[in-house]
């Protein structure tokens, strides 16, 4: 119906509380072990971990600035100096006070945790951590410059060169994420000391970039200053900065290529510090936007751009970069998608491959990329509410996300594979980007901190309300209470759901502001709920929910539209929204082209996709086949077994990677009919050769097993072990 | 037997005629298309190709030889200067002719060609090519030093740094093929020119290295060295080059590293040339090479290290060096072997990748480790005759050795997949060594001149005699005629046979030196054949040959040992050995353990193996499946079916890489039952989704296909397609 909404945006995080178990503990993992860690690391307190000098770079700058106020005119600017992509001190126990360190990016550290800071205290003040980031809130604004340029390792090694090396320079990364630190850190405290810093920053760069002739025509190497610009336009209400994040995204890729431009000036002027070869579609900047149309590049850098893309396009009303998000979501979706949610194939580029390249064992599926598909698919829903958006955010979110972070919340993958032999990761440098176990953090520190964000801010996924304030969406069913002003009535939703591992719940409607107390007057409004689509039909799914003012004189009625079904009418406070969603174990094939996959299943069930561990079925997973005659003839043959789950394992290496303290987590498993081609007892690669490399074919020999599959983003959390997402049919 | 001789070597090449038409054939191709093309090649005088300078180099530095002998006490020799693995002159049209350019073991391109030509010359005289080969030989010994030094790379850049930088600086390597070109040249013209200067050389380098204190304990760094200075000891009867090889063999990874002096040493120094990392295993140098069981680095170094241990092994009765080579072929043969006989699993470093890692698409499989597969199992065999030892070889050679080189002789494969997908080729760089067609010439020129040179000495592969001259040992069936004192007596072995194409043949015995005059006498001696492993059973090949002798009065008797029967006792003139061994085609599956094989299927028959190509059987190829079940009922279902293959491709790209004359062989292709997982028709990885990504299995309907396979040497000669060795089960 052309009559409903389309355009909608999230609750505000404050709007929406989670007390849903699973979402809950991931948070609390973030709230009580990755904030307070990131913040030691960012201060270069961890013992054995790189130092971030991420404080030391906003400290040193803050001085600089001191000592210009104080020097006046006898100030002298440090002239630029390249430090290269990452600078450490000669002495790492005595860095220079007064010197930048680390990446060229490392400012972000501090954004992103601030960001993670600002979510977790809307759900849970701390006037403690509150006053810690105050006070580094208060280092790093006075490290910036006073035309608002912000950005450390310019200001430190010399302003003369800023905005000169957009390709890998990152400045306008920093901007990004600033502004969505800040922002959040307002949101979540009402304090806009940081906001303001971050529209100053925001402010200059919009002087220094844009249309007219004596402005830069350049744009991010990096993408996310897109997306936060239209999220800052949208809080602040200032066109200004949609403009700015609109000509970043209409520049990005036209001719003459600003990066083309940017190098050959560069060369030719002699700075060594940009004659890397640049490869434009690494950055999405090989043609206009609106001319792409396959997903391409390093994928966090695509994500962020598509996800700015989706959020300008729908703040402009632009139907060309509509089409644009629908077909790079289209060739993701059909074509460079892991089942796990993940996205970018090959460790090349960390990029995506090419279409339908999706191998498991070297798999790059980068944690930061399945969050920026997330982003993406959260404004490709702002846009217009279809579950297919929703289907893939929830993948994103319930596997490689959440597998980027051990049980334990203190080791993190960077990558993460669908099959992972150890024994090829030790011995073979094509997967040595592929780590059999957690690392405790990277000194390119960007997937720690981005599990930490979208994991406190998760309550943004699960609903978003129409622009015209008549409709509210429930994209993902998480257990907690979500408020809105709906039609003009206070409405609050309060979510009682056990997903992953449970289909069923109820949503029930209280109208009016009060503390529980209801309001007595029915109010008009929409509510729509997505009919997953792990539950295999969307007939099914809509059986499968209803509201009571349906039966109650059909005050509330039903239409069914891409994947939602929208209840409009009279709500009575204690209305209930109730639905009980099949969750079937599903035997998922891959399509024929994608190669890798050729002969093999992947089961999933909800949101979860399961995967088979060593700790479980033994070595040699290639040699477990899963039935599928068997379970194609009685899918119950699988079974589904709710368990704890224990986490827990002794340091792996000398640095303790692979490390993971003792935690019980209930889930659930799935037993599957499966056989496994038999070899001696024992046999590894390294052992005396059982048999012939080659012998004439023989029918394999099936022995009769149970193979047991444990969620995803459960594994790798009793030490190393074979893990496989697909097993052979 | 204990009483039966063990060790044995090759027949001359002059004593072996090749009339065989499949051997013929690559023989003329080598003779009149590679010989030629490579003496253009190294002076220079290949329009498109990359310059080799190798003549180019020899002048100038027989130029400064020249000077020096003019000049006298005034000549002051160039002071060293590092030029990079591979130089290049600034302006290439214009090189400097005092300088070197190229590879630092560009001469190795003659001492290749000069191998070949000998080798060509014994079977084909040819005045002309004769008179280019004296003068180019002329040449070369005119850039040797007073002192026996024959590499241009030092003597034109300096000599202080000679034999500093054997890690990389290959000086022994070009000592090594210089030695195996000039032993090929002398037997095949009586001249002795060139191995005059060889042995020179030699002489100098046994008086730099050595175990007194005052010698170097150094080794190569890439191998070779040590097999040619065995075959030198062997044809000069002098100790002293044994003793050589012994002694790169022997201090070889042994404590402390040679290498690591060197690199600690130069880094000291300041020698910035020798700062490459460097990798123990890489060069074979990380142990002693007794103590290594598993095949590691390089493929080829190793290939040539093993050959060189096994030539030494057998020179010098040394059995732990016999049980080091045994280990090492073990450990190839039962986990490191391509059922194409192919070996080295990775791209990273060209190398073996480890146990049971053999993937079929990014293969790397380099035609010289084949050769140098064949090379090593020659001299097994020479130390003990066993049929495994040339299965093996016969394998390397009718597969991927003669895959390296296209039908017309005219490009070539430095790599040599089991699979391609042409597509990914050009997308993905993690498989950019894999070029799906041939390459004109390579700039590091091993593969096409190794190939040549192998197959203009083929016959040295088909027949060894053992040391006391009692046995003729056949180890490859190849039409024409071997000539051996046996016993006392002049024997000559008149072959006819139809491999690889069919099984059946008859080897003649003639007595007496004379022109088809046989002798009167009787004589007496042991005339050993192998039983072909192709034949599936020892028992079966052992049923299908007999001797004249052994119905005729039981004058020659049988034994079956190591896979030969040995047919001993008295033999007339005209005695026939018959043979009609059973070819039937296997179907193959791989030890478990080889997971990239999993549930897949190749096809052998004889000694060639088989692949499935797009030109007869469409793209897509990895949903072409073998119908296993079929063909276990029946395994005659596979269809064996002569016929001529006609090859030939327009030029692929602007360089005409991937063009082949038209060229016709006749062969023999096998018709498979198959079936297809079917596809939308035209199906590729850039056209629309013709389903979802992920999708609940379902049984694979299955459309009956016949799968044509053709000869996996002859594959890619009909433009750039998709190709599989194994097929999905």
């Amino acid at each position: 119906m052309s009559t409903q909404p389309q355009h909608s945006k999230p609750l505000a995080l404050r709007n929406v509380t989670v007390t849903d178990p699973f979402w809950h503990a991931e948070q609390e993992l973030v709230r009580t072990a990755v904030i307070p860690f990131q913040w030691n690391a960012l201060n270069d307190n961890v013992p054995g971990a790189a130092p971030s000098y991420c404080m030391h770079n906003f400290k040193a700058a803050a001085a600089q600035n001191a000592r210009k106020d104080t020097e006046g005119k006898k100030f002298v600017p440090p002239a630029y100096t390249y430090r290269g992509f990452e600078s450490k001190p000669d002495d790492p126990k005595n860095p220079d006070p007064d010197k930048f360190y680390g990446f060229v990016f490392q400012d972000t550290d501090f954004s992103k945790w601030i960001e993670a800071v600002g979510y977790s205290l809307t759900q849970h003040p701390d006037a403690e951590l509150e006053k810690t980031a105050d006070a580094a809130i208060d280092i790093v604004c006075a490290a910036q410059l006073d035309n608002g340029y912000l950005d450390t390792y310019y200001i430190l090694n010399g302003m003369d060169r800023a905005f000169h090396n957009l390709r890998w320079h990152h400045e306008l990364y920093c901007l990004g994420h600033l502004i969505e630190g800040a922002i959040a850190y307002y949101e979540g405290t009402g304090k806009d000391k940081l906001l303001k810093a971050a529209e100053r920053f925001a402010d200059y760069v919009g002087e220094v970039f844009g249309p007219n002739p004596d402005q830069l025509k350049g744009y991010p190497g990096h993408e996310i200053a897109e997306m936060a610009l239209a999220r800052l336009a949208d809080l602040t209400g200032k066109q200004k900065y949609l403009d700015l994040a609109k000509f970043f995204i209409d520049e990005r890729g036209t001719e003459p290529n600003y990066f083309r431009y940017e190098g050959e000036r560069d060369k030719k002027d002699g700075y060594s510090d940009t004659n890397w070869t640049f490869d434009y579609p690494y950055a999405q900047a090989h043609k206009p936007v609106r001319e792409q149309t396959e997903a391409v590049g390093h994928a966090v850098r695509a994500g962020y751009l598509y996800s700015g893309m989706a959020a300008v396009a729908k703040l402009t009303d632009d139907p060309t970069l509509v089409t644009a998000c629908e077909n790079l979501w289209r060739n993701i979706v059909d074509k460079k998608l892991y089942i796990t949610g993940g996205i970018g194939g090959t460790v090349n580029g960390e990029a995506f491959s090419y279409n339908y390249d999706l191998p498991n064992d070297s798999a790059y599926s980068e944690s930061c990329a399945a969050i920026s598909l997330a982003f993406f698919a959260r404004r490709m829903l702002e846009i217009a509410p279809k579950a297919e958006y929703a289907d893939v955010m929830e993948l994103a979110l319930y596997n490689t996300t959440l597998a980027g972070m051990a049980l334990d919340g203190k080791s993190f993958f960077y990558v993460n594979p669908l099959e992972v032999n150890p024994y090829a990761c030790h011995k073979d440098n094509r997967v040595g980007h592929v780590k059999p176990v957690r690392q405790k953090w990277f000194g390119c520190a960007c997937c720690p901190p981005n599990i930490a964000r979208i994991v406190e801010s998760v309550q943004e996924y699960a609903y978003t309300i129409s622009d015209d304030e008549t409709t509210l969406f429930t994209h993902l069913y998480m257990g907690g209470v979500a408020r809105a002003e709906l039609g003009g009535a206070a409405v609050t939703l309060d979510v009682a759901a056990e997903l992953p591992w449970k289909g069923n719940g109820v949503a029930t409607v209280r109208l009016g502001d009060g503390d529980g107390a209801g309001s007595t007057s029915p109010a008009t409004f929409t509510l729509a709920f997505r009919l997953p689509g792990w539950t295999g039909s969307v007939d099914a799914a809509a059986a499968a929910i209803s509201a009571t003012g349906e039966a109650d004189g059909a005050r509330v009625t039903r239409e069914i539209r891409d994947g939602y079904v929208y209840f409009t009418g009279e709500w009575h406070d204690g209305d209930e929204v109730t639905f009980d969603f099949p969750m079937p174990v599903r035997m998922m094939a891959a399509n024929p082209m994608v190669r890798e996959d050729s002969g093999r299943v992947a089961f999933v069930r909800g949101p979860i996709t399961f995967c088979a561990e060593g700790a479980d079925n033994g070595d040699n997973l290639h040699l477990l086949h899963a039935d599928v005659d068997a379970i194609v003839a009685d899918p119950e043959a699988v079974k589904v077994v709710p368990f704890t789950f224990h986490a827990g394992a002794a340091g792996i290496d000398a640095d303790g990677q692979g490390e993971v303290d003792e935690v019980a987590r209930d889930m659930v498993r799935l037993e599957v009919p499966a056989w496994r081609e038999p070899v001696p007892s024992g046999t590894t690669a390294d052992s005396a050769a059982f048999a012939p490399l080659y012998a004439p074919y023989q029918p394999v020999k099936r022995e009769a097993t149970t193979a047991t599959l444990i969620p995803y983003f459960a594994w790798a959390n009793r030490g190393e072990n074979e893990m496989t997402v697909f097993l052979h049919d």
